[in-house]
């Protein structure tokens, strides 16, 4: 027994912003019993992953392992946190726990993906505890950005830990369990082994601001406004949403929600019964009948995706509606690092609508669902670890997170994907490296970050492409020309002829002069007609574009 | 003589920041004698122009009316305002005007693009006068984050106008004149007819900060540093370089210029006799041998920039210089919307060094070039014109500055990009749309934005691509199978055959149940072939690439 571990092994979110996957284990030594936190999904982009529909950790450690996995726990239903479940889990099978509103959404993704069946447990949360192997978890509500939001309080037999989850420590959260000082202190009072806690706002200096305090924000900025007003916020910021209704409501307007996240956001809520009071609803058929001063629309849309609401409004019509001058667009949201882009171009369509855009700069019309450095500090108080490891975070979040802890006292460890911590000692002690990654999902395919497809998609957006085409006949002749077509390229460069047509010549002639060793080497002939064909290239176009050789030979 | 009117039309800047170009003309309706303000370039992104090297704006409008073209000129060196002057001088042909410092910035751009001779006019600032055709142009310098900036007076037969340039109302600007409260009233005195205003910081609420506050700050960073110091920020910035340079001088350190763009632009500031006084300077090899603590290095890079001086020693070594744990990195600069990524990989990159890295988040370390909205109101005051028309802006900027300045009962006009403004009468008014849009510069030659070539590759980039080769013989019977290449699209599909192998399947059964009224038809086989290998990989893959057929017929 005394040579039974306790390790923690971060899989996604420790070293990045995204795609969170935690492993805990306790055994002996590569035969733990081990359990998940969170499954989740970093987001793609064009600068480095174009085309690809999403990003998951790579699982295969785990996988090899399946058979020493007893349990995934869901902390909260936001995308980063839950997002691969649906995908991965059959890769997996281990059972599935997860509070009510999170379990419904879980089973939602399961289902999408063919998944049915008895998978997803829903817990209640502390004291009730969930035993599972050599642990006992159970789930501590902590105040977010979403529903039932919690950290997990994980007693081992070396102790016990606490996971924070994503979280926040505002008293008044509109939706859901206000943060809990005695709770809490009452759950470490028995002594905290480890603390793994969100590093997410660790630069943001000021004290974080209450979700409550946007209501009344909101509220004069409808007041002042006397045309129609359209709202966005992040779909499962169920208390925003409700705080914007309610505001509407009481300005005396009637609220009508568009985009298919959002409503079922607000369906899941009311179905787990976390929205009460919640303002009436119309449709966007009944829409079309209210002036426009007594309507408020809130939609999808918040960084500016192209598909949904906002970005359709900004366009033009979206389910009937339209905006006009006089009209004013509510971003109630932050625009996360990389979608600024989009959310410019739909700011800048309204504005030549003439309609009034407000953004989050003036800071009043959205809060953040992590906890600032200052409650940082204060969590770290109160949870008093004996050793904190910091996650959620990019390196630079993780390694200002230490500084902040250490300067009090506290024992940490830079832990970043990958990293095997032995959390048993009197020291934290790294005692192996996990091979890590990313895994695309595109289409309906999984495939390695590291397996060159995306790099090549890449070098074709950056270079365009040149096909070239050649048919021998049994004698080693070509017949007729090598045929050349281009993608992604300029039809006429320096000479002012045809690209193709100097393409096709310089070839012809390469071809005409080379020996038979040569003619009849397939890899040597390849080779070098994509040497000359990017030559003529970066002569008549100055650029070396991608080239595909297809050499046929008539036998 | 009363049939002459007096124009104003943007072709890059209104409506966008970056790629400034603005026109003004005098003389009888379309035929007027033309001047043009700036001749800037905006850069590329992934997300929409993959693979481009530069934008320009679309000059066609000017390139028609060359003959009636007096002159160039440039108010600043920003890349934004000078940057498309040698890919474009040779198809407009007029002299150019600056003033010195920005004279030489605009011959190298020249001769870079085979453009020598005496096509730069060097002139002096205000109350020296210009005269070109029905105009008369004087230099007014104005504070702004490069040497030598200038708002233009233009004097017209229908009065005064004011163009800002670039321009923030700096009284301590640190290198070059202050802004001169005096000169600008003496200026306005006569009365300004139109006030044509850089809007880019009008959401900016604060009072904008001075240049000269920057150093002591920066100087108490550097002097709570007892290892290496590495500070960046923009290239052009002269007057923060010498901030940065004086500071460390006076901590003892010595200082080391990384990057070929700071170099030049500090070169040629000595060379136009704008620095005074400028710190020693130490080459890199030098700098080897200086103990850490007693060493600052300037370097290149500050908005992430792959190959500049900052991405290098975040990656590694950099002209055999290294940062390690300890050392300090200081962005003086903010990051341009769009730059996040590269800029936060670096600091991600130095904090896994063990490297603190500050950046202007505290809003210490870094001051705009713009005036912000205080100052706007301020300058509208000073010039109190009969007509605003703003620019250097998006749609939202320029809109909300109209708001500003009707506030306070100036008249003002919305004009984008191409909507030709006439200046001569009681009422601004849109007497005409320009057709303009954006040129690519791509290797050496140029496209225009929508000639689709771009969105060929933005296609290759998302969905990857199938070539397919069919060779017929002269009885139109298939020689062979199908053959499939595929680019950027993984190997292996759904049926877990190889993607290739069952496109070449699909295709060749296609083929062999085809009729020959289709066999011979290249339009119908190629659209069949197309649709076939398209259904066949969302089948596969989940995904309909890019397909590219080539038919051969032997004949």
């Amino acid at each position: 027994m005394s040579k039974d571990r306790l390790i923690y092994l971060p899989l996604g979110g420790a070293g990045e912003i995204g795609m969170n996957l935690y492993v805990y284990g306790y055994g002996p030594k590569d035969n733990e019993r081990l359990i998940v936190v969170d499954l989740g999904v970093a987001f793609p982009d064009m600068d480095t992953t174009p085309g690809v529909d999403l990003i998951f950790p790579d699982i295969s450690w785990l996988k090899d392992r399946r058979n020493q996995l007893d349990a995934i726990f869901i902390t909260h239903a936001h995308e980063d946190h839950i997002g691969a479940l649906g995908h991965l889990w059959s890769e997996l099978g281990a059972p599935v726990y997860a509070r009510n509103f999170t379990s419904k959404i879980a089973r939602r993704k399961l289902e999408e993906n063919g998944q049915s069946g008895p998978i997803v447990n829903v817990v209640s949360s502390w004291p009730d505890t969930t035993k599972v192997g050599p642990f006992e978890v159970s789930y501590l509500p902590v105040p977010h950005s979403i529903p039932e939001s919690s950290a997990l309080v994980i007693d081992t037999p070396k102790g016990r830990l606490i996971h924070s989850g994503d979280f926040k420590l505002d008293e008044n959260p509109v939706v859901g369990e206000a943060f809990d000082h005695e709770m809490w202190q009452k759950v470490c009072s028995p002594g905290i082994r480890a603390f793994i806690c969100d590093s997410t706002n660790v630069f943001s200096e000021n004290e974080g601001r209450s979700e409550s305090e946007v209501a009344p924000e909101i509220k004069k900025l409808i007041e002042n406004c006397s045309e129609m007003v359209v709202a966005t916020t992040f779909a499962s910021n169920v208390a925003r949403i409700k705080s914007i209704a309610e505001a509407a409501e009481e300005a005396g307007r009637s609220v009508c929600l568009m985009g298919r996240a959002m409503k079922r956001m607000i369906e899941v809520s009311l179905e787990a019964g976390i929205l009460s009071d919640f303002p009436k609803l119309i449709s966007p058929e009944d829409a079309r009948a209210v002036p426009k001063r007594n309507l408020l629309l809130i939609v999808t849309g918040s960084q500016g995706e192209r598909r949904a609401a906002s970005a359709q409004l900004a366009n033009g019509k979206y389910q009937g509606m339209a905006l006009s001058a006089g009209d004013l667009f509510l971003f109630s949201s932050k625009t996360i690092p990389g979608n600024e882009r989009g959310v410019i171009k739909i700011i800048n369509q309204l504005s030549e609508k003439g309609v009034d855009v407000v953004d989050d700069s003036s800071g009043k019309y959205h809060v953040s669902g992590h906890a600032n450095r200052p409650e940082l500090s204060k969590i770290h108080e109160i949870v008093s670890p004996q050793f904190l490891l910091p996650m959620h975070g990019e390196h630079r979040h993780l390694r200002e997170h230490i500084k902040l802890a250490e300067a009090k006292g506290i024992s940490c460890l830079l832990a970043s994907n990958g990293m095997m911590v032995d959390l048993s000692g009197n020291q934290l002690k790294v005692v192996d490296h996990v091979d890590t990654g990313r895994l695309y999902l595109d289409g309906t395919t999984k495939f390695g970050a590291l397996d060159g497809i995306v790099r090549d998609r890449i070098k074709l957006a950056i270079n365009g492409i040149i096909l070239v085409n050649i048919i021998f006949d049994e004698n080693d002749d070509m017949l007729g020309e090598p045929w050349c077509e281009i993608r992604g390229l300029p039809d006429v460069g320096q000479s002012d002829c045809n690209v193709i047509d100097v393409l096709e010549e310089d070839l012809s002639q390469y071809i005409g002069r080379s020996k038979p060793s040569v003619i009849q080497d397939d890899d040597k002939l390849e080779k070098d007609i994509k040497r000359i064909a990017r030559q003529t290239a970066l002569t008549e176009i100055g650029k070396k574009p991608e080239v595909s050789v297809i050499i046929s030979r008539l036998t």
